[in-house]
């Protein structure tokens, strides 16, 4: 059996999303950072680093998000959840994915979670002010990334670098930091993710609090 | 034919000792962080990211480490770089990869690259004057996680995660941050992966300057 640890809303919908997709069965458990319960001694038990996404899969659990992605597709090649048989399309994805990982949400975090950078407050509001100017360069890039006509991130097939893209457009619009007349195709393209059967069942799920 | 473009004692350092250490040949490309060298328009013509390392294969191009040293791993199996046939080891070393990237790697940024975060210079200070209690917590969750008695990252075999682990260790001693008496097993490791020939022939080329 697998459970996901995730919380509603964060860089784990992604997974909850790739998951919910491959249609297998697996229990969920929800860890919300607004409450703090990262913290809690069940969850450390489970990731000591105190993040979601988690995956516990028959007593063993992979973290970080991309490998909690990479596991899911590679788990369930008939999902095709990402590129069958061609090294150079798996590490490109990968790298996509890393990109969102190590820069995008990175970016990100130096808005709510400053305080892991810099003790003094005066510093941490000046990381927040950098914040929209990071982000607005990063999705210029992914946007010059996703191309004309272009379905999905990696072409015309849907992969897991998809929620994982979708979670953090989200937050780019619920910030208020740029909208479909700054990323037409980066908008385009959540509007696409969030149409999908299974994106709306976890949406409902996370959202129901 | 293979080319790696890597900067001295960069993260590339990792996927540089991976690739000697698959035998394989391939040619080297400097492209020097220090002088500013991938802002030139010819190293963005191949990653317009500007980062290393940036490995192109018969004129495509990976990037992102933890995704380089997947991608040579995944291309020279024999090589033994990564766990065969078995997706939660696979996804367990890449999540090693990943805490390196997306959490240790940006501690030290928050050094040196303290500018990417913030314009204020109070606040790079603020920044910089964490960076040492961030890198102690961090390595000492790596401590923890070598365990006695393993020899590589992963247990008794050597894999990607090992070279990319001991370039970081060695920025950890370079500035003084911590030793082997705080870490006296990652430390350890560090000795065990600078012993290889391959590690030892890669150090003598990127110290060459």
């Amino acid at each position: 059996m697998m459970t996901l640890y995730y919380s509603p809303n964060a860089c784990s919908r992604a997974a909850h999303i790739a998951l919910e997709e491959t249609g297998a069965p697996y229990e969920r458990v929800r860890v919300s950072l607004k409450d703090g319960e990262q913290h809690r001694p069940e969850f450390l038990a489970v990731n000591p680093k105190g993040k979601v996404p988690a995956l516990k899969v028959d007593g063993r659990v992979v973290t970080e998000c991309p490998a909690v992605l990479a596991f899911i597709a590679a788990s369930f090649p008939e999902a095709g959840l990402s590129p069958a048989n061609d090294p150079f399309a798996a590490a490109d994805m990968l790298a996509f994915n890393l990109y969102l990982a190590s820069t995008v949400h990175v970016s990100f975090a130096h808005d709510r979670r400053a305080a892991r950078w810099a003790d003094d407050e005066a510093a941490q509001a000046a990381m927040r002010a950098k914040v929209p100017q990071n982000l607005v360069e990063q999705f210029g890039t992914i946007e010059e990334r996703l191309g004309d006509g272009r379905t999905f991130v990696h072409g015309d097939s849907y992969s897991v670098s998809d929620p994982y893209l979708f979670t953090f457009t989200g937050w780019l619009r619920e910030r208020g930091i740029a909208d479909e007349t700054r990323f037409p195709r980066v908008f385009a393209h959540y509007d696409r993710v969030k149409a999908r059967p299974a994106v709306q069942r976890i949406l409902e799920i996370e959202d129901a609090g």
